[in-house]
Formats: structure tokens, sequence, C-alpha cells
């Protein structure tokens, strides 16, 4: 780039800048989608992890024996961006089961996805790979990967539709090539899911970014949770569609709930890990088409269950003094969100309800 | 961020701008490293693959049944910026064996690694999860990962050092919270390395991404070549330390060369395959500390093989009117180089190298 076009760039910025986003009233306007981003520092880092060493003495005309050798593993990755001017506090978001950083990048069908979106709202974001995912791949413990074929279990389970039809009104992207571009994001585990193993990771991630907000996912909000128990970092959650491991104290545990899918059981932590709960302001979102009682049908019976559990956490939080604030998009008026409200058509509103209650907690 | 802010930032962009870098009688000179990055778009993509379908009708009520259903996998995946003012050709950035995109991020003692310092200089970068590995994790073929601990056979095959000692003058980042960081940057196969899987990946993210240049790494360097036979995009190559996979027209196809590590075979394609490689221009960087007569310690004497097939490889495609330039890094005075010349502590240094190149086959 040369001094004359990064000058004529930096003029149009000055244009564009009037167009950016601005807070009019308390309402978010996002004129100015495709603006440059203005990135003061990016990079990876990994963080936290365990350590095998083998026994012996490593002989390097032998390299291949493992005899004295190390292995660095159960890590976490992640990918940061720092706009100028950023707001205090960096949002980590964390993905759900099967997927990986990936999850906030451009959707499936090509938009913004929340790394775009929040980084043009002033938030350095962290985008992970959990220990044991993606590029955070080294893991302590053996594990075997196989293909077996279960996308039309996601499909279901991930309320897109009723394979292979999408529900009516539904937001999630739509045509082939956007499904297809959802399910090459896929990734597996290349070691046994540990939730101690992920919330350790990302606790040591927090050390080193200081004080944060966690956006969670699915199967990451229960390491969230741990995470906020193991850490003094964490400032606020936001959790999409928080799938298990909700975690109650010692004496409030609920009796577990049956569905169609599985017997969803709460997870109980002393009363002291439950206490950290309650000090930070969680917003929990739930996307559209969770049956309101129980059916037959597994991949809707589960998030009947899943969205009952989370009633009753949030209710046991705030009885303790909490700050839990459940939305199920339907009841305000929100309609057609799948499991993936943070890159369903609409992420833009569901972006600026995740601003409002920031704000509203001084988290921005 | 207010438009009062990105008004300031903008303001201050023009004066960095002044600063930025700037092409002075041929030599360059980045003197405001750390200005902000101007990004015009970033998201990620995921291009090429296979798919399994398990014969039969898939069972809502059985989800965990894979009748009926597919899988997909063999995909690569991608991270791509686009700078404001691009030039016109991206660079396609292609880690080794047990690496992913983070290869290109910030280095292992936290300086920027390429994907910053050629956004800085005007390319549009994508870097890349090839197929099995990293977030593009999903594979059409079975693997276990065991954690057998090899880091000091690595750390001696990558030329960092002899275990536990790096070389006298080396460029690999030093101290143990570096070295634990390129530990822990290492990530398995998630299916069985296969040459013909990653290169049709990237073919295929080149048929979305249009001419482009190929950056590639080590074990990538093999597939590099494979994907400038099989695409009509690649326009130029600078390989670093390719390790294996020369590949040769029928009945040019030197001798197997013989080390205390391995025994290299040249790979065999047919003329006309061979001939796509002789219209574009290519450079390959080799660093330090490749003994130049057999010895006795494997990690060392596998690079002597290495770069002499390199040189029989280069002499080959020249000869059939090709354009290749290899540069061995001591015999032009740059000495301490490791197996990872574009992240050790002289990286702008060979990243100015990379750009003379550039611009002398006009493909910046």
């Amino acid at each position: 780039m040369t001094r004359d076009s990064i000058r004529k760039y930096a003029h149009a910025a000055v244009r564009a800048g009037t167009l950016c986003l601005t807070l009019t009233g308390g309402a978010l306007v996002e004129a100015a989608e495709h603006s440059p981003l203005i990135i003061k520092d990016q990079g990876s880092l990994i963080a936290g992890g365990g350590l095998i060493t083998q026994p012996g003495r490593f002989d390097p005309y032998k390299p291949m024996m493992p005899d004295g050798q190390t292995y660095h593993g159960d890590h976490v990755y992640a990918f940061y961006q720092v706009p100028v001017d950023a707001h205090p506090l960096p949002i980590v978001m964390w993905h759900g089961a099967g997927q990986s950083a990936k999850s906030w990048e451009t959707t499936a069908d090509g938009r913004e996805g929340f790394q775009n979106i929040f980084l043009r709202r002033g938030f350095s974001t962290y985008l992970i790979d959990q220990p044991r995912r993606g590029d955070a791949g080294r893991s302590l413990v053996e594990t075997t990967i196989k293909p077996v074929p279960d996308e039309q279990l996601w499909f279901n389970q991930f309320r897109i539709g009723l394979w292979p039809e999408p529900f009516e009104g539904s937001q999630f992207p739509r045509g082939p090539q956007a499904l297809e571009q959802f399910f090459r994001s896929m990734t597996p585990n290349t070691g046994p899911y540990d939730i101690e193993v992920a919330s350790n990771g990302v606790s040591a991630l927090l050390d080193k970014t200081g004080p944060a907000i966690l956006f969670t996912h699915s199967q990451g909000g229960g390491p969230g949770w741990m995470t906020a128990i193991k850490s003094q970092q964490v400032r606020g959650i936001v959790s999409f569609e928080p799938g298990s491991s909700f975690v109650f104290p010692e004496g409030e545990v609920p009796a577990p709930i049956p569905s169609a899918f599985d017997t969803l059981s709460a997870q109980v932590v002393s009363k002291a890990q439950f206490e950290a709960l309650t000090h930070i302001p969680i917003l929990i979102i739930y996307g559209d088409n969770i049956p309101d009682k129980p059916v037959r049908l597994p991949a809707q019976d589960s998030w009947r269950a899943r969205l009952e559990m989370a009633r009753l956490w949030r209710d046991t939080v705030n009885r303790h003094g909490g700050d839990v604030r459940l939305i199920h998009l339907p009841e305000i008026g929100i309609r057609g969100n799948s499991h993936f409200p943070f890159s369903d058509l609409n992420n833009v509103e569901i972006a600026d309800l995740v601003s409002q209650f920031l704000a509203e907690k001084n988290l921005d």
C-alpha cells in the first residue's frame, strides 16, 4: 500500500465514519455495515493446557522413540482483533459442539457474523477453538474419529427444520449452498469432550486477556458457567441456547427432566462455587420452534427439556441474588430462529438485543 | 465506535500513512509496523471436499442411526482479509505438517506473522486449514489420534537446534514461553494425510478466489505443486522449505536420495502435468544449519537430502523453460534461520526478500 493510497483511504474513512454505527436515542442503527474495519492489533495466542512427559532419555539418533520426549496438549487457541478505541471489555466467543471459531465468522450464506458485527460496535473479539477442537487439536487423551453420517440428525437437532424441510419462516440461511457451507463448518473433537479441560483452558485465556465478556453457544454454555466459577475475569455472559451442564448449588438440584431425546440432569456445585454466578449479569437467548409440551420427536423434545431446565436455573440464580435474564425470542415477537441466532438471517437484530443488554449492564 | 472516534482515528491514519510501507530506491522500509490495519472485508469460507451418503432412509425418531444420513468432509477452510486498495492477487498461505493457519499469525514470541506483514503490504490473505486439519476437521476417512510424545523430535527436525540447545545464532524465537507457544501451535491430522485430497481442496478454494499467489510451507510444498498442476489460478509460488513430494516428468525422475532420516524419493507426473510448473515464477527458500555433506544425525541429514532434491527439481523445471529460483539463505548472508523463516526473529527481512521477488515478477 502506498502512502497515497492510505491517505486516499483515510479520507474515505472520515466520510464513512459519518455513516457508521451510531447510538441514537437508545436505538442502534447500523448504517454502513460494510465500511472498513479499522484494526489496531490482531493475532493469535494459545493458553492453558497440560503436558505429558515420557520417562527415559531422548535419543536424537532414534527420534521416533517417545522416550524422554514431551507432548503439550489440552490448551485453547484464540484469534483476537482489537479495533481502534475499543471498549474496555473484550468479548470471548465460545462455540458449541462440533463447531469452532468459524461459528462467529462469516455466516453460511456469506453475511457478516458476530466477529465483524461486534468489532464494528467497538469490542475486541477473541474467537476460540476450545481444547481438543480445531487449531487447538493436541489432546492429552487418545481418540478415534469416525465419519459416521449424522447431518440429518443435526438439521433437526439444531432446529433448522424437520429434514428435509426448513421450518416455515425459518431464519436459518436458505438454499443448498448455505446448507453445505454449514455442514462443512462442523469439525470433530480431537480428544474426549471434557468440561473441566475446556473451562480450564478458557480460564487460562482470561488470565491473559484480563476482564472480559463471554459469549457461549450450546455445549459451550456449561463450561462457560464453570469458567465464571473458576476465573475472576468474567464480567458478564451471553449464552445462546445453552444445551446442558446447568450447575445448581448442593441441596437445590432439581430432578432430572426426561425427554424423548435423553434425560437432562442438572449438575451440582458447592454453594461457594455457585455464588460466583450470582455476581455477574447473564443473558440467555433461545430461538423458535421449541414445543411447550412433551412431543414424540427427539430433536424437538430435547429443547423443551433444555428450556425448562434453563428457566429453573435462572430462577435459582436469581433467588440467590443473581441477575439472569432469559429471552425466549418468540415471546418478544422474534420468530423463526434456529439454534444459531447469532448467524441466522436476523443476526443484526439479535446483536442489537445483545448490545442493549451490554449497555444496560455497563459492559460496553 | 462513535462517529467522533472514527473521525479521530481516520485523521490519525492520514498521519500514520506518511510513515507506512514505502518503496525507496528498491529497498523496503517498514517504518510504522503497528499502525492500524484497514480491512475492507474479512471472513471465512469453505471450499471443495466430498460427501458420504449412507444407504437407507433417515428416521427422525432414531436420529443416532446413520441410515439415509450424509457426512461432508475433506474440504478446506480459509480465513480471508482484504485490505483497502488491495493488490490484484491475493496470497493463499498454506501450512506444513502438524501446523495450521496459526503458522502465519502471531509468532511464538508475540511478533507479527506473515498474515499482518503482507496485509500491511497491500495483499489480501487467505489463511487455510487444509482438508483434515484444524477447523477443516471432518475427514471422510477414519483416524486415531494418539498423544505420543514427539516434541524433541520436532525441535531437531525443524532445526531449532539440537535438543535442548538452540543453534548458536538461531533466528528461532528464544526462551521457554516461546517454545511452549510453538509446541502448542501443533495440531494433528484428523484423517490420513493425502496429497490428492489436500490439493483438490485448495484447487477448489482457488476456483472461488480467482488468480492467486501460493505461499507453502514444508509438507505443504508437495500439494502446492499439485495445486499448480490442477488449477489455472496459481500465478506464482513461494515455497518455504518444501520437504517432500517434488514432482518430476516421466523419464527424468532422479534416483532416490538416501539420508540418515529416510530415503527421499521423487514423485512422477506426466510431461503435460509438469508443464504447468514451467509457466509460473517460483521462489524456494531454505534456512540455515543444513549440512553440505552426509552426517549421522537423522534430523540434520534429512535436510541435506531435501535441499539436494530441491536443487535437482529447480534445474529440471528451468531446463524445461521454467522460472524457479532457490535461495539457500546462508549463501546470501542471512544466517540462523530455522524451518520457519516466515516466523523467525528476522521474518521482516525474509518478507522483504519475498516482496522483492513478487515485485520483480509483477505479482504485486
